[in-house]
């Protein structure tokens, strides 16, 4: 990650694209969440959904292990450069997750994030806080999943 | 679930209990959140956390199968006593979800869900709206997660 200060609000990254398969969406189920329409392709159309579909929690779960890879790649890339890399979290929590659409067998999600506010932390003056606006949308365009997060990052160690 | 009209805002449910396993956090961490503090022991120790916790998103997917376990436990209890069984769902998301402490290897938490409102929906009027606070606490009385999700539960056939 980036510091504090070289984040600006506005910045958007594609954190990545998942594409969930009947097995992947039972599997998640049974584990975490069963529910006849998440793990039943007869039942599922029988209920309110009309055929399978994901878990609300798996579609977000997935926005942050994919979350975690994009963040790798970009303190990866950040350490090739020879530059530094910023701390992150620990994240405080969520607020406003919507499941605004269902995520049904075969479909593709790709997952956003954006910068919607960041302030020096009160509490930890050597780190800011940041909310992320993140987003989930499918292959048709609609957006299928949205939220806010605020996590901590550390600050430049430099910026005095 | 009990019919809409049938639950009063204040009811508050036990909802489960659940041991979190040094072998469960790294397993669920592997798949969805792979950050060292999750994973391995001797990082955890050198991180802000100093020892290995769960991923937050592990400890609210727990509350998700308790609630499903809970649910169904509820609807055989009354059909065994012959009473009809409302439909429940789907859940439209969650706001000001709060890990507010780490849950450690080990610890024990207990979830419990409380209505806190309820209302009848302008969209879907044979559907109430469920307004649910529900929180986890750890063996030690210390409120590790709290969230609030909002779900469509059925009116009562024969409220006209």
């Amino acid at each position: 990650m980036k510091f504090f200060e070289d984040i600006e609000v506005g910045e958007r990254f594609e954190v990545g694209r998942h594409f969930f398969t009947a097995d992947e969406i039972k599997a998640f189920a049974q584990r975490f969440d069963p529910q006849a329409f998440h793990l039943d392709e007869a039942a599922a159309e029988r209920s309110h959904f009309g055929a399978l579909v994901a878990s609300g929690w798996h579609t977000a779960v997935v926005w942050m292990r994919l979350m975690v890879d994009f963040r790798r790649r970009m303190e990866e890339a950040a350490r090739t450069r020879g530059e530094p890399v910023a701390g992150i979290g620990p994240a405080l929590g969520f607020r406003d997750l919507k499941w605004l659409k269902p995520v049904y067998v075969d479909d593709t999600i790709d997952y956003a994030s954006e910068i919607v506010d960041k302030r020096v932390s009160g509490s930890r003056p050597e780190r800011g806080l940041l909310t992320i606006r993140s987003t989930g949308v499918n292959q048709n365009g609609e957006l299928v999943l949205s939220f806010i997060s605020t996590t901590f990052v550390e600050r430049r160690p430099d910026r005095s």
